[in-house]
């Protein structure tokens, strides 16, 4: 996992989501990863990040999930075009839905392994299941709906 | 909305949750509020919870989400028993499922309406509809599974 994250190939622009932006100072970052068929990404939360003594927050894990989901859903897209990431034009995607199945407390103060399978790619849709593991034992899954960003979306691209 | 919030009546040991916890000072703190039969929130996004310049971070949704949805579902617990919040023993809930539909982009820079309708209330289980209103106009759509809290969750009551 040395090669450049998913986000890495996001332009400026595009990169200060409070999930995944390396430009934002506040947030996450989260870097998600090609493994073979598999896409991941490893995140520690931050003490803070509980819902109750112990045990992680759920909305920390929903926006892990999604995050993972719509970078997974650009990098699939590329893959499916046999083209490189960060060629252009772009392939960026935003969360048209969001799932997450709560299996069980998942413990605070382990790395969560984030894991996505593409489940279908079309020309404006990917859908990516997404497991979360801590210490070994898969706490969430989830799935999310990711649709090409609509141009009047994509900064930079019109005046409103 | 002069009254005490759902998340003010949680205990202490319950009250550190990043989402809606008044003892976590890095969380969100959320509050929530009957309002006839729905319950409501109002929340203020940060300028740093952005997905791309302008628009919130989806995530950042699906947490305002969760935690107005199982505060809720504390409520409505409480008032189909008849009994007031804060009152022993205590309903305490945790998502076992949440669902997100993004329906258009959230403008940032306005309050959001966190709006919850209360769908089911059984003995375990209480499910919560809920809208996302920025600037007037529904921008989210979300459901809520609640499962009461199982007792080896519950801080100060075991040994784990």
């Amino acid at each position: 996992m040395a090669e450049k994250a998913f986000q890495d190939y996001y332009p400026d622009e595009l990169s200060h989501c409070y999930g995944c932006g390396r430009l934002n100072e506040h947030g996450l970052q989260l870097k998600s990863y090609w493994d073979g068929d598999e896409t991941v990404a490893v995140f520690h939360p931050r003490p803070y990040h509980m819902a109750i003594p112990g045990v992680v927050y759920g909305g920390l894990i929903a926006s892990v999930i999604d995050c993972h989901g719509t970078g997974s859903a650009s990098a699939a897209a590329y893959r499916a075009a046999g083209r490189e990431m960060g060629t252009d034009p772009g392939f960026r995607f935003v969360t048209a839905s969001l799932r997450v199945d709560f299996l069980r407390p998942t413990p605070l103060g382990v790395p969560l392994e984030v894991r996505g399978r593409i489940r279908e790619v079309k020309e404006r849709k990917v859908v990516v299941a997404v497991t979360v593991r801590a210490g070994g034992e898969e706490c969430a899954r989830g799935e999310v709906v990711a649709v090409r960003m609509p141009e009047h979306m994509m900064p930079g691209r019109t005046t409103a």
